[in-house]
């Protein structure tokens, strides 16, 4: 089922203008900036995706500099520096002053140092401070993501002074999902939705209509803190302030969006191993996908070295009882899977604010308790294996014992790692499946030997 | 740093309300509903969920049907059904009707079927039939995350009168962000920005300020497209239509910062090897727990076996080179941990869209290239670690050669996986790092005592 307006049809249309495109670059370059005129700045992105480096870089010499900045602002920041590459620096600089300041600053922070400061340069004076701003700010803080376009009042306007400057915000292009109460000296007061505004009669107050304290975040505030916040508090815009709560920019819930999905990339990353990309898949080149890999498999391997170690040290058993040896794999992978399904449970928890540290022993008891009852289950399926097996008594009596602690102790140590990582400020994400299956491996084995010798001799 | 305003304050502030409020429950049930009168809805839910359930039983008779809403709206759905356990069937039904539509759809959807029809026939006509609407449509669609509560306008009318409609739309309390264009028939023509509205001089015609063909997703199409779809074109409401592109609701970008948290959390946990939980960590019962997690702990383990069958049947290689055994943990888990980054990397680049199945080659060269260079990488720490325990040059010789062998298969299995399981509708998460690290298990066992019998024979 398809409409019109469906992505899907909207990427085929605009595909569909690439040829036109391409033969109006080589003959008429304005006519192939035309082109764009129409199409919505996220597809204009995508169209310049499609075309190669040397065909955006000619574009990028065309463009109006409000039509560069329109499509600059959907694309990822890393990638439109290499658009921007050919571009002179004083027509980057125009470009730039066109963006919207929190999208100018992100792009800026990709520049190499001494272009930032060349280009800062070549800015006007007002988009100069606000990027430089922003830039003063952390990079992942509220105060690197926020915007300085929004407009304020004061506690004896009224409605539709309010309303006015909804309007002023609108010819600007700036968010107008609120307007904000502010005293003389920018202390923020309360928050008026527009919705709140509308609904008012025009003469009202603002003071009568507004949110009082409404939620804001301080300028240092990490960006998934204020992403979580204007989820739990379902804001289009949240207010920013410094350390004497006079305000000093926005949120948008757009910018939100993607720090949603960007942080839960960077998550699933960590839990999968590895560093964290910093780009899009495809355009991570080769070799910095395989050292951001290599890193953690190459610490993995080596603390997995002591597995031989162990195993080294107990090879007269292990040659006496060959039984020992088939079952390890079994024994040792069930407790790397326990352990990686609570890591990953709580890691989540601790992210989305499900579980706080102070919840430390409510986890210990539930995961050591869960643990317990896995393991007895899996070591009841181990002895019944191997029985069937005919390995003998002893044999199958070290199988449930040992399925049984290994699981157990799995659930423990992946439940608490996440939670410790947090408390001496490490990221929980740390505690990823196979960091944990090689921490089991290696405690696992140990216990499994201590048993089978407890057992046999 | 502390701000007045920020989320630590207001939730400590709020807690303070405790013991004042359990105190006039007792003796004056008025007076602890007015407490509430000040609090946003969402300080008001975290207060309900540090109260005991009676507590929040015999609060919700007293609270007003409006009030209700406004802090239920801020409730997990399944934990409002809980809220409302006690509350008579009218009652309840009141309260629904002051809710967002598709909130309210949501929080009928958690009751048992019985009670669903009991409640939606006490409701109002217009409500019920709105509430009806949206769960005629499957979980998870565009079409059950969408609300009725949006205003129009006609191609010939003006930015005054749209900016009337947001007025209408403002004093109901709805989303006022968009107002839509529609033809006779109720087809969607385009959409207006507040801000365009706001711009326009009033006696502009709308379909001179309107976006035309604005994005849009047909009812049926999955929640996780529409937050992308918004995300990628930064909206804050995305028009919904039916077969015949007429305009049938819309979804706020709020509901779509919840989808995001909420399947970001589906995907984590089953990339940790679970079955995803319904409800927070702390709700979800011990039993339920267990549960979900043994499913899966099981046939990982059943499967494992086979590892088991596979070393028993070479019982006499294994006694005989007893270094074979020894290094057994650290081969596997070399191709299980490559195995895992690029299944967790493939399917989360699947799930932004950064990945499409069409990709299927690249995807293979690019990751059959990374997983040869660790290997050998690895295969290469791993021979100078034989060397270094003084094993044997055969011994050593297999241990590099099995190393390399098995991460380019882990990294192979890992990597193609995800795709597959797209391709034939599942669910890519589902190759989580236990089930890719138990794949290679089985067949990195297999290679590694091929590759000792062709050396050592």
């Amino acid at each position: 089922v398809v409409t019109r307006f469906d992505e899907e049809t909207r990427t085929a249309i605009t595909h569909l203008l690439l040829p036109d495109l391409r033969a109006a670059l080589e003959t008429n370059p304005e006519s192939a900036v035309a082109l764009f005129d129409e199409l919505h700045g996220a597809d204009a992105a995508d169209l310049l995706a499609r075309m190669e480096i040397e065909e955006v870089h000619r574009l990028m010499m065309h463009f109006p500099a409000p039509e560069a900045a329109r499509i600059l602002e959907f694309v990822d920041p890393s990638t439109a520096v290499r658009y921007l590459e050919e571009t002179p620096g004083e027509r980057t600089a125009d470009i730039l002053e066109e963006m919207d300041p929190d999208e100018a600053a992100d792009l800026i922070s990709h520049l190499e140092e001494k272009e930032q400061a060349e280009i800062l340069g070549q800015m006007e004076r007002e988009e100069r401070e606000d990027a430089e701003e922003l830039l003063r700010h952390g990079e992942d803080t509220a105060g690197r993501l926020m915007t300085q376009q929004y407009v304020t009042v004061r506690l004896d306007d009224t409605a539709a002074a309010a309303l006015e400057q909804a309007r002023v915000a609108a010819r600007e292009e700036w968010s107008v999902g609120a307007v904000f109460v502010v005293d003389e000296d920018e202390v923020l007061k309360g928050k008026l939705t527009l919705r709140s505004i509308l609904a008012a009669h025009p003469d009202t107050p603002v003071r009568e209509v507004m949110e009082d304290l409404p939620p804001a975040v301080h300028v240092d505030v990490d960006q998934e803190q204020a992403a979580s916040i204007m989820s739990k508090y379902d804001l289009i815009t949240l207010p920013v302030l410094d350390d004497h709560d006079r305000l000093v920019g926005i949120v948008t819930v757009d910018d939100v969006v993607d720090v949603l999905i960007e942080e839960g990339t960077e998550d699933v990353q960590m839990l999968g191993a590895m560093e964290p990309l910093e780009h899009p898949y495809f355009e991570t080149s080769f070799w910095s996908l395989t050292r951001k890999r290599g890193l953690w498999l190459s610490l993995l391997f080596l603390a997995q070295t002591l597995t031989g170690n162990i195993l080294h040290h107990n090879s007269k058993i292990l040659a006496d009882w060959i039984w020992l040896a088939i079952f390890l794999p079994l024994i040792i992978s069930s407790g790397g899977n326990s352990g990686s399904q609570s890591a990953t449970l709580i890691t989540r928890a601790l992210a989305v604010g499900e579980v706080h540290i102070r919840d430390f022993l409510r986890v210990l008891y539930r995961e050591v308790g869960t643990g317990f009852a896995l393991g007895v289950f899996l070591g009841g399926l181990g002895i019944i294996r191997a029985l069937l097996w005919k390995t003998g008594i002893d044999v199958a009596l070290i199988v449930m014992l040992a399925t049984l602690a290994v699981v157990t102790m799995g659930t423990l140590i992946g439940s608490m790692l996440p939670l410790i990582f947090k408390k001496i400020g490490l990221d929980p994400a740390i505690t990823s499946s196979p960091f944990v299956a090689s921490l089991v491996d290696i405690s696992g084995i140990t216990i499994y030997l201590l048993i089978a010798r407890a057992v046999l001799m």
